[in-house]
Parts: C-alpha cells; sequence; structure tokens
C-alpha cells in the first residue's frame, strides 16, 4: 500500500487504488433487481453474481432515508451519527427538530475523511436535503440534481453542472431526478474521475412501481445502463440502499393506516401524547408522510404503561419498544426518539390524525418503508470479494467492503 | 326465513338464498388483486370496494393450501379440523403419515352438512389432492380439474365433464388448471345451479410471476372474466385465498434456504432430530417443497432446549415455537406437530437436507409461502355486507359473511 488507510468513527478503510463508487439505490427492495433481471432489462446487474459479488444486507432502522444514508457514509449506526428521521421532538423547547442540518451529525463521514487523507472525492445526490449532510465538512465536489442548476465552483466544488451533463434541470418528482445523478456520475467519472464517489437516487419510482411492472424495469434498465458505463470505465462499483418497499394496501389499493395519534387521544385524552413521524419531510406528496415507523412522546410516566399496553394490541402494530429497548435493538440515539417506539406491520403504515395527512397526492396504492419489513437490501460489487465478514452484514459496511475487500482492480468489465 | 340455519362445528349458516359462490384463489397474496386492478384488467374486481365489500383477513399457519382449504370449508381452524398440512410424523409408528386422506379430519365440513340439509352443492378443485378432503361426506358435485377426465355420476355426482364445459383436459402445472376450475363453475352456475358451490384453484401461477407483472395480470384478467359472468348471473360470490406469496430470493434470484436438518445435524448429531416439511407433497415441481414452515421432532427432552437457543439464532428463522406454543398461538393440533416449530422471515424458507431438495424444476426464481408473511388474504364480497364482525377476520369466515351477512339479493352487477 502507497498510504496509510484512512480511520473513521472506528473503522479503517484502505485508499482507493482505482475509481470507487459507492452507489446507494433509495427503495432498492431485492425483488426490483431480481424483477428486472428475469425481464431482460438489467444486463450488468444479472452478471455480478457471476462475476462480482451479491449479498444482502440489513439497512438500519427506521427504515427511511436520511438514517440510512448517513450510516453508509459514515460506517456506523445511528446511535453514533445522531441523525435517526427528518423530525426529532425537542421537549424543553416544545417543538418539532428538523434534523437536515449538519449541526446534528455527531460523527465525521468516510467521504470527509478521504478528501482530507488526500483522495479527490464527489458526492451526487437527487435531493438536496441530503446534500448538506452528506457534504458536511467535505472539501471535492458535492450538488444535488435537485439544485443542480444552482451548483457552482465556490459551494459545490463544480459548477457548470447542467451544462456539462448535457441535461435539463430534472423536475424533483421523477424517475428524470434519479437519471440525472447517474448521468452525473458517469460525467464525473470520465472527466475528473475522482477516486471515491458516492451517489445517491430517491425513490420516487419505487413507490410508484410494483417490482417487474414495466415502470420499475424501466428505471433499473436505466440505472443498469450507467452502471455498465462506470464499470467499463474501470470503477469498482458497490450498490447497496437505504432500505426496501413494500406495499402498503389492501387488494382494493386503500391504504392501511393506523392513525397512531387519533387512537392514543381517544384512550389518553388530548395532549397527553405526541406522535412523531420521522419521515416527515418536505417532500411527502408520493407517500403521505405515511410509513411503518412512528415514536411517541408521552407527558406522564403514569400513561406510558397504559400507551404501550394500547398500541401493543392494535392490529396493523408489529412491535411496540421503550426507548431503552428501541435505543438497544435498533441501535438508535436515545435523546433523540420518543418514550416509545412503534412499527407497523408489513402491509400497513403509521399516521398522526387523519386530519393530518393529505392523501390526495397518491396518484397510485401507497407504497411506502420505514418498519423492520423493509431492512433488507441489496449488496451488490462488481468485484468478487476477497472474504465476506462470517456476522450480519449491514449496508454501511459497503465503504469497508468495497474499499478493503474488492482486492486488486483487473476484473472489469468488458 | 323458510327454513332453519345450518349448524357445522359450532357456528350457524343461513340457507343460500341466491346460488351462492365461494372461491379459493391459491396463493392470492392481495397485491396481485391491486396490481391486476391498477393494470385495468380486472373490472369485476375493480368495481367491489364501491359495489361490494373488500375487507382483508388473516389464513391458518401454516400458511398451506390444505390447512386453509379445510379451514374455509369447516370453518374452523386446523386445531379442530386436525389437518394442518399434507404430513405429520407417526412417531409410534415410526413413519411420516400423508394427510390426503379423509380419515385425518376430524371435522364435518359446511358443505356436506348443506347437502345434508337439502341444499345441492358442488365442488371443484384444481388438483386432485383435494378433491377427496373437500368431498369428504357430500352428497353432491365434486370433482377436480386435474381428473375432470375420470369424472362420474357415481364417484362425482357428474359425468362427461370435459365435453359440458367444452374444454380439453388441462395440465396439472399449468394456469389452465385453474382457468378449467372457473369454467367449470360457471358451467355448472348456468346448468345446474347449485345453491352453494365451492371453488379452489391452484397457485401455479403465483409460485411463478410476481405480482403485476405479465404473467399474473393475464391470470387475474382471467378469474376476473369468470368471476363476472357468475355475478351477471346471479350469484353471491365470496372470495377469500389459502395463503399469500412472497418472493423469498436475494436480489439475484437465488433462493434464501436455511436447510434444518443439515444445521441441526451439525449441532446436535445425526438422528436425534427429524425435521418434517408440511409442504412436501407429490406436486413439488414449481416450489421444490421450500416453504417458511417447518416442523421438528426432537428425539430425547435433552435436546430440545439446545435445538430451540440453535434455532432462534439462525439468519433466516423468524419464529421459534414449543408444540404447546404452536397449537395455541396458531390453533394447531398438538398430536400433529413436532416439538419445534420454526417459521421463515419473509424472504427466505427451511429445507431439510440439501440433497434432499431437487431445485432443479425451478425455472424461475423461488416464490412461496407458508410463514406468517403470507398470513394475509383477500376477502372479498359482490354484496355490500350487513355487518362486519370487530374481531379479527379470517379467511374461514367466508362461508359466515357470504350466507349469513351479504343480506338480499338485488345488487347483481350490470
Amino acid at each position: 500500500m502507497p498510504y496509510d488507510p484512512i480511520h473513521v468513527n472506528g473503522r479503517s478503510y484502505a485508499r482507493p487504488q482505482a475509481p470507487t463508487i459507492v452507489v446507494c439505490i433509495d427503495g432498492c427492495e431485492q425483488e426490483y433487481i431480481n424483477q428486472a433481471v428475469q425481464a431482460g432489462v438489467a444486463p450488468f446487474l444479472a452478471q455480478l453474481s457471476a462475476r462480482g459479488s451479491v449479498l444482502a444486507a440489513d439497512c438500519v432502522m427506521p427504515s427511511f432515508t436520511n438514517p440510512n444514508n448517513l450510516s453508509i457514509v459514515t460506517g456506523v449506526p445511528p446511535s453514533v451519527h445522531g441523525i435517526c428521521g427528518n423530525y426529532f421532538y425537542d421537549a424543553e423547547a416544545g417543538q418539532e427538530v428538523l434534523m437536515n442540518d449538519p449541526r446534528y451529525l455527531r460523527a465525521p463521514s468516510i467521504l470527509a475523511s478521504a478528501a482530507e487523507a488526500g483522495c479527490s472525492v464527489a458526492v451526487v445526490t437527487a435531493k438536496d436535503k441530503l446534500r448538506a449532510l452528506l457534504g458536511h465538512g467535505l472539501r471535492g465536489i458535492c450538488f444535488s440534481a435537485e439544485k443542480a442548476d444552482d451548483a457552482n465552483e465556490k459551494d459545490n466544488g463544480i459548477g457548470d453542472v447542467l451544462a456539462r451533463i448535457g441535461r435539463p434541470l430534472p423536475s424533483v418528482y421523477s424517475a428524470d431526478l434519479s437519471e440525472f445523478v447517474f448521468a452525473a456520475g458517469a460525467m464525473l467519472l470520465e472527466t475528473a474521475r475522482p477516486d471515491l464517489m458516492y451517489l445517491s437516487t430517491t425513490d420516487y419510482v419505487q413507490h410508484k412501481f410494483a417490482p417487474g411492472t414495466a415502470g420499475a424495469n424501466a428505471f433499473y434498465a436505466m440505472m443498469d445502463r450507467y452502471l455498465l458505463r462506470m464499470d467499463q470505465a474501470g470503477a469498482v462499483i458497490g450498490i447497496t440502499a437505504d432500505h426496501g418497499m413494500n406495499a402498503k394496501t389492501d387488494s382494493a389499493g386503500r391504504p392501511n393506516i393506523l392513525f397512531l395519534q387519533d387512537a392514543l387521544d381517544e384512550v389518553l385524552g388530548a395532549r397527553k401524547t405526541r406522535v412523531l413521524l420521522p419521515i416527515t419531510d418536505p417532500y411527502v406528496v408520493h407517500h403521505g408522510a405515511l410509513g411503518s415507523y412512528a415514536t411517541v412522546y408521552v407527558a406522564s410516566r403514569d400513561h406510558l404503561a397504559t400507551a404501550i399496553q394500547f398500541l401493543s394490541r392494535q392490529d396493523h402494530v408489529e412491535r411496540v419498544l421503550t426507548r431503552a429497548e428501541a435505543a438497544a435493538e435498533f441501535e438508535l440515539p436515545p435523546d433523540r426518539i420518543g418514550d416509545i417506539v412503534v412499527t407497523a406491520k408489513r402491509l400497513s403504515v403509521l399516521g398522526t390524525s387523519a386530519s393530518r395527512h393529505d392523501l390526495a397526492g397518491l396518484d397510485v396504492p401507497l407504497r411506502s418503508h420505514g418498519g423492520a419489513s423493509e431492512q433488507r437490501v441489496p449488496l451488490l460489487f462488481n468485484r468478487r470479494l476477497t472474504s465476506v465478514p462470517a456476522r450480519r452484514l449491514r449496508n454501511f459496511d459497503v465503504f469497508d467492503l468495497a474499499l478493503n475487500r474488492t482486492g486488486a482492480p483487473g476484473g472489469a468489465g468488458a
């Protein structure tokens, strides 16, 4: 090795020997890849089990975008990096706090540390909400597809992005937004050729289309073409997901929703509990802020046992954990979750009050995530791994495996 | 009411006021219907939430075909009717016993009791293995699509079936086998017009095709056409499923299998345990006898705790229950299950020994069932129910709801 490894958050990473790209396919239930391969539209992904490595891993809970993207780029669970959703409730301030600001981040990223150690690093996200968190402390290229027209040398390490990529600014609610991320990645690989790159898409398509349907297959075919192009350019590629995706409806396509706040208010009275949905964010059109994970703040200790008992009896509920249990089992920061954590069954989601969810934007039957049923995700490499750890694999092992266990380059694509 | 209700297994059923048809769509994960409706190929199913009733229910565990078909036609769980799979192990005789014979049935069926009470009754199954169990004690019409050419007046209450239906004998591994069941049902409704009919398909298609893919949508479109035809002929129709269906693979389509016998032999030694897979039957080509439920007979009490501890630590395992726990929670007959019941996670299946499973017949990635992840099934009616019980609904409530709660006929289709 010409240089020392990079140490971040208690883990060591070898410096990239070839351009190394980690891709987070948002909402990539494994079945999307399987079905696209079966349909014959994903020749690059189809050959990975023969010439690369195809593994499965567990994402972190809650199975939401931000906690998992942060885990992937820091190599540690939310108990260490601190981001366990889009919101937490600040009991002292008495308000819900958006965690999109980097000041809530408690751990440095592998990306920033690699740049610090002299590697050239690039990050492209679909939505801008992730850009600030993923790019925190990073000296390198970092921009979002959503705000690609605003990207400039000073703030993003690169300007003229639309012209360089040769694509117009995509709509934030579109498959295009993710295609733009791949197009940007391919352009960067072929021009700046960064040592380390992180590409993170959005799950707009997965929220709308089931695995194997035309809309899903077209999206995976698109990604497959870019992945092949990057493979042929000699990159080491690691692919994982922030979470899976499941239908959350009955056979008529109607969502299975338990409105937790309404239910708790009826049992305990108004303002005795505060239900917080950490999936809530400024972009809720495609899921109506409905996911399979919620956390509940309980005003008085007296109500805690009653609330837990009540919730455990509800039809749509899978698990009810106390703060301590959830922090231990799901590796969450106890100060940023409520007194109770609730997960829903595979086909169900949790809401607050019926009046607070606008489902008008749901033009197709609800598909969503957040629970343990969306924890299993793909973990793929275009190189054969030299070894696989004999322990539970996590999506946040992807940088470790890509940098430390893909061995010497050489097995590049045709 | 002109006549007394029919009493069977502690439940009462009103006599049919119009021809009443209960359909069990084998392996009907709710998403198949949702996707077919979304694709616009199932106009009859699409209108049920507006003019009929769309509910969801839990099937019985194990989520296999025979236990659930028997629960549906008896209105009670396997703890009462005794059929908890295709096989159990007779410890005294020292052999695995096939439970396809009616002598293992411990409860009369609603069908036989209705016939006894003077109703005309017809049963059509896809595979012949179910015919004998479903038709036990029944004076009426009862035949399988598989052996439709053998059907005769004496044994089946009807002869010349192929000619009456106008279709050739279908292959046992085909979508045709299920279409034949519907074609027979429509023919019977339009000729003999039985008071009560039970139609049970096979899950050949669901084992092969994911919801929303072309093969699945074509199958649901076919069923939709027959259902509409029966609806237009004035039948009250109740639709449910014996179990759901899930992918059991990784992103490369390779099955996630825990070979229980191999694993237990390694830990406890050979012949200390006997793993039995109650999904095993003479028709295993499409699932390789791989499902998400297994039962384990343990030779000595000394090994029970060790086996339970070991199994609970395995990656693919969801639940490990003792015989008493499984009998209580899953309502199973304790004398026909092993000392331990094991269920697998949504994406995993349980095998015995690798050498005992022939996966050569799996020409597409494994989809299967057996676990709690396949317990949620549709419960649909072409009439608005007069009331819905405020308790957990089961697929074996379908005759109750169709006969007791569809109210007066009249809301028939266009």
